[in-house]
């Protein structure tokens, strides 16, 4: 199987997430601030999470191959993720300290732990399976939002946002990812039992992922 | 420092936890039956997650003796709880393999993968700090509500559930867990760097209950 | 593919352990006293880890029927089979506190420790495959001694051991994890890249088996 | 509690290891070939699993801080310090895909698996206690070498080796880590149970150095 094949199981959680209203106003630029900032410091906690799913991808590879793949995203993450957060929230006037010391909410809470959980009770594949929506879903979102002739550029306060995923930097390593993802997934038979247990991996790291935009926009009420 | 000494540090949400709503309505037979039966279904997934918890905590262990304390608890969540929880939803024609194939819900993810998460990531003090509001705080409900002049016991329809944690094998069951979480504890000073990172773990699994019963709650609307 | 298929893609290793010197000297009574002493607190040490690596097995499950499953496994490790080491050992004057302070030897903390990343890392079946050998082959060779005209009964200083490896018990419990082990292995093609990595995990057990038996061996010198 | 107490709590195996007869040939260059090569090669496969460890650590990190303080050193183990070892390798006409698939001898897996289950059971203090032996060690004995007026500098055939350990490089970086584990040891007296048990594990881990450099001397017999 192929990763596209977790996303066809899943089309209507998918569909969800990828065409959120939370995106959709982010393109617009009529999400509302509020919306925006407690997303985003809670998507800085998040990155903090999946960055540890990253080193435990190193933990659990077999090979140097398999620790070199995962290591560069590792990196990445705790350098020019992390630091688009961290300058986007100076501008509200909270440093990397104070976000740090936000209370996770409990859709942050909720989609990291069980990313963490799959990882470590299951294998490599079911880690990346778990990891798969935000990695690839977020390049899909990305390079949607820069396709879409309604998406608003100038004067749009999420602009840098957009131009951080839609960016040639994160499509480049999204697909790369997604491109090994497929390799560890090849020799697995959609229908086997196996197969099954990715899906309801990959579907339930989804359901988190609407829970989190929504988890944004619920802020502002 | 001594179990009661992150209960005082959490009391706001303690209070929440131990006072809520769900809890005063099931004491009085008034919890709406699609609040309760959310609530069972999510709580027979949740316990199953508390035993891979307690199965952590085993192999988290030092000692035969750290060993031994917690299989007992394990051996009776497998048994015991579960049974519980099972042999009520019959009623509702629900059988063990359907409820297995429940969906989990948000607060459900969020507590059970928390608690493992703080445990394999800290080492086992973290991890009974992350068990204590739940293992603790039903034995403290449970002899709140047997206490309360306002219980219903006739025709309460949850009654089955009051007797399973205010009984005596419940409570001191929980007591003896108590007890020996004390015994981890004593050579931790609570205002020391180490205390302070567990009374964030108690707190955060604290909220975690919250955010449980009113999951059970939400589930009528 | 079956456990049987393992165990052929290791013959080696496999007839290494299983008929190794230490297990005839054993069975004939001729094993020097040393070694056999030697063995055992190293093996009381190494079924406390063995302990951990089943509780590991319980928090790897996915399902209620895989935590019921290894859940007996350790319940008799703490219970039955540590006991007999124990009380084997209270003759020559050592207490299980005394035992439980031994230092593990190189071996001990070789083999244990392999097992219980192997576990980690991997999935349940990788946990299983590193527990295997020692699970089937203690059946195997308690069935072998049991069955070799060889075998010296009267007066035999290692007949309880004899006993209990050869016994009902253990052999009714060895074989029932066995099928369930094929239970797990079943839609794996041993010619696969995960079925390699699966012998891989085998054999390098075995490896440790061997080590083990020389270990014991080793210390009359 | 700082480093430097375990040191002194283990003063038997610290001397055995950092002063071992491996290390001794090594300086003068008497070190038998087929020793150096066998420890190169096995030290290679230490490395891999090292670097799982240090994955591990931001793994378990609970702060940024602590993520960025591992993430360097985990860079430098799969790019410099493994590179080394392969670029020597190579010398004798092995490459790298040929040293992964080396066996992995007994010592390598005890001290690896020590290390990883040292550092998953406990938390990041016991993990660094875990990984100390090492880190430090090879700083003290590359400074101990470059120091000693016997070392021999001209045509040492292991001269790449003593270069890499006493360099500005690898020292900067071994002392920049020794005082960052202070900081995790500050609040920890080392009378206490949890000081104890560091000791246990910091002497643990140095007693498999001292076997692994014995596996390499034996590796010429």
């Amino acid at each position: 199987m192929q990763y596209q094949d977790l996303i066809d199981a899943c089309q209507t959680e998918w569909q969800a997430y990828t065409k959120h209203d939370f995106v959709t106003q982010l393109a617009s630029g009529n999400l509302p601030k509020d919306s925006f900032l407690h997303y985003l410091k809670q998507d800085f906690l998040f990155l903090k999470q999946y960055a540890r799913a990253y080193a435990l991808a190193v933990y659990k590879a077999n090979s140097l191959t398999d620790m070199r793949q995962a290591l560069p995203t590792l990196n990445a993450l705790l350098s020019s993720e992390i630091s688009h957060h961290v300058s986007f929230c100076q501008d509200w006037g909270l440093s990397e300290a104070q976000m740090e010391q936000e209370r996770e909410d409990f859709g942050t809470l909720a989609y990291t732990r069980y990313v963490l959980d799959a990882g470590m009770s299951g294998n490599l594949v079911d880690l990346y399976a778990a990891l798969a929506p935000c990695s690839i879903g977020y390049a899909v979102i990305g390079e949607q939002i820069s396709l879409d002739a309604n998406t608003l550029w100038e004067n749009n306060p999420y602009r840098s946002w957009i131009e951080l995923y839609a960016g040639d930097d994160y499509q480049g390593h999204a697909k790369q990812g997604a491109l090994y993802f497929n390799t560890l997934l090849a020799n697995i038979d959609i229908k086997s039992e196996r197969g099954q247990q990715l899906i309801e991996v990959f579907c339930t790291a989804t359901r988190m992922e609407i829970a989190f935009w929504q988890q944004g926009l619920n802020a502002t009420n």
